[in-house]
């Protein structure tokens, strides 16, 4: 992992009426294919940083990957853009559906699940909850965490905490990738999901809840907006979703018995 | 087109240290499932609103359409979230590459053209310039003609320009349906796009390089930032690239001689 997430280039930039040469710092942007059991199955365009973290994330978003005794055997070609995953061939998983599900996706994917029974099976049981002043200072910490953004602007973040600090930290071009990043960290480093809760910079959409309910996250919180099926989904499995967190003020969306207010 | 891309929905919000029942207004997510001459092809998740021009400006994007004559019908079932597109089946088009391209896209769909000659094929020759006062102005535009993110927060706009004014606008949950619906309006509209600038909310990555490219647009603007990726391919296919217009400020990555300062 020795590539940089960011390059330097020379710009030309508009300041008080007068154009400047000057050097810039922007985000690097790389194509990462993931080859699953010897099969090609997707190129992901990611920061190139913790790529098996990426594709360990990505798996286990897609189900493709249940639990970390599964994997035989994971390798990362950062020259090529390539990870190779291989995982026990006795997997529970129709093939057939599953590439019907990867060839409709596009960033659409996911979409399949929509009226499934899948996600109402996954409906998150955790009684945790957490002061609104604890989500606040979360959201500072994280905020302050972002290295690559604060240098760039060019990437998303996200987070797992527990009710006190950030655990694990990632950033990504990709809302989706930086999301995947911390779960395939997770699953790595055997660190269990239960009882924590997910900051991310980016919007709050069907499959961004799609993920974490997978992981059995109680709480998702956002300094952006949820869509309208980022809602129905929160509430129909049970997590809290919380957006627009920007200051003093939060946004508390579904099962806010979650959040309690500290004054 | 009746659905509305906005609902209205109770949450919870704290606001000086008080949490209030209030209505919120948030951001629509609909799955659109394109059929491509009878076969199923991509499930996009967009918001619900001129799904003819998206399927369109989608199709168009991903090399499977190339002008209006090849396409004999467009019927859009809002109901059930299905846009149908047939088109003339003496295409020039090698299936088996388009098939291969899908299945290995996800959010990352194009990668498979970065080393491709697809792209330097595409070089856009126009001398059209714009002076930075112009380029101001028309983002200022741009930002106060988008009501769903005033009222939400939760879109992207997308919009074609000439130097003075917005020709078409269109929002969208995702960055990439904003610029395909514009797309897709320009071609059932037989409106040219050559001589004519982009302005997206987005972030400028790859993909949305090589859509603009397809267009033969010469300039592509945005207030965000754009990836190292966006840039060499902005260099490469002659396009003007400038990022981060904020307030009077602008950074301009590539073919800076478009820009003309106005001082």
């Amino acid at each position: 992992m020795i590539e940089s997430e960011t390059e330097k280039i020379a710009i030309l930039r508009l300041t008080g009426n007068e154009l400047h040469d000057v050097e810039d710092v922007v985000v690097r942007e790389f194509p990462l294919t993931i080859i699953f059991n010897n099969q090609e199955l997707v190129t992901l365009l990611c920061s190139p940083a913790n790529l098996d973290y990426l594709a360990i994330g990505f798996l286990f978003s897609e189900g493709l990957l249940k639990n970390k005794d599964e994997i035989r055997k994971v390798t990362v070609d950062q020259q090529r853009g390539i990870a190779r995953v291989e995982v026990d061939d006795n997997l529970d998983l129709d093939r057939d559906v599953l590439f019907k599900r990867l060839i409709t996706s596009g960033c659409g994917r996911g979409a399949a699940f929509y009226n499934a029974s899948d996600a109402t099976n996954q409906r998150v049981e955790s009684r945790m909850q957490i002061a609104t002043a604890g989500v606040l200072a979360l959201v500072r910490d994280f905020q302050h965490h972002s290295v690559t953004y604060r240098a760039t602007g060019g990437v998303h973040s996200a987070a797992l905490c527990d009710s006190n600090s950030i655990i694990v930290f990632s950033e990504d071009i990709g809302r989706h990738n930086a999301i995947d990043k911390i779960f395939g960290q997770c699953l790595l480093s055997d660190m269990p999901t239960d009882e924590k809760l997910v900051i991310t910079s980016g919007r709050i959409s069907s499959e961004i809840l799609l993920k974490v309910a997978r992981r059995n996250i109680p709480i998702i919180i956002s300094k952006s907006a949820p869509t309208d099926l980022g809602i129905q989904l929160a509430n129909d499995l049970g997590i809290t979703l919380v957006g627009f967190v920007r200051g003093k003020r939060m946004n508390v969306y579904t099962n806010n018995w979650r959040i309690v207010n500290s004054g």
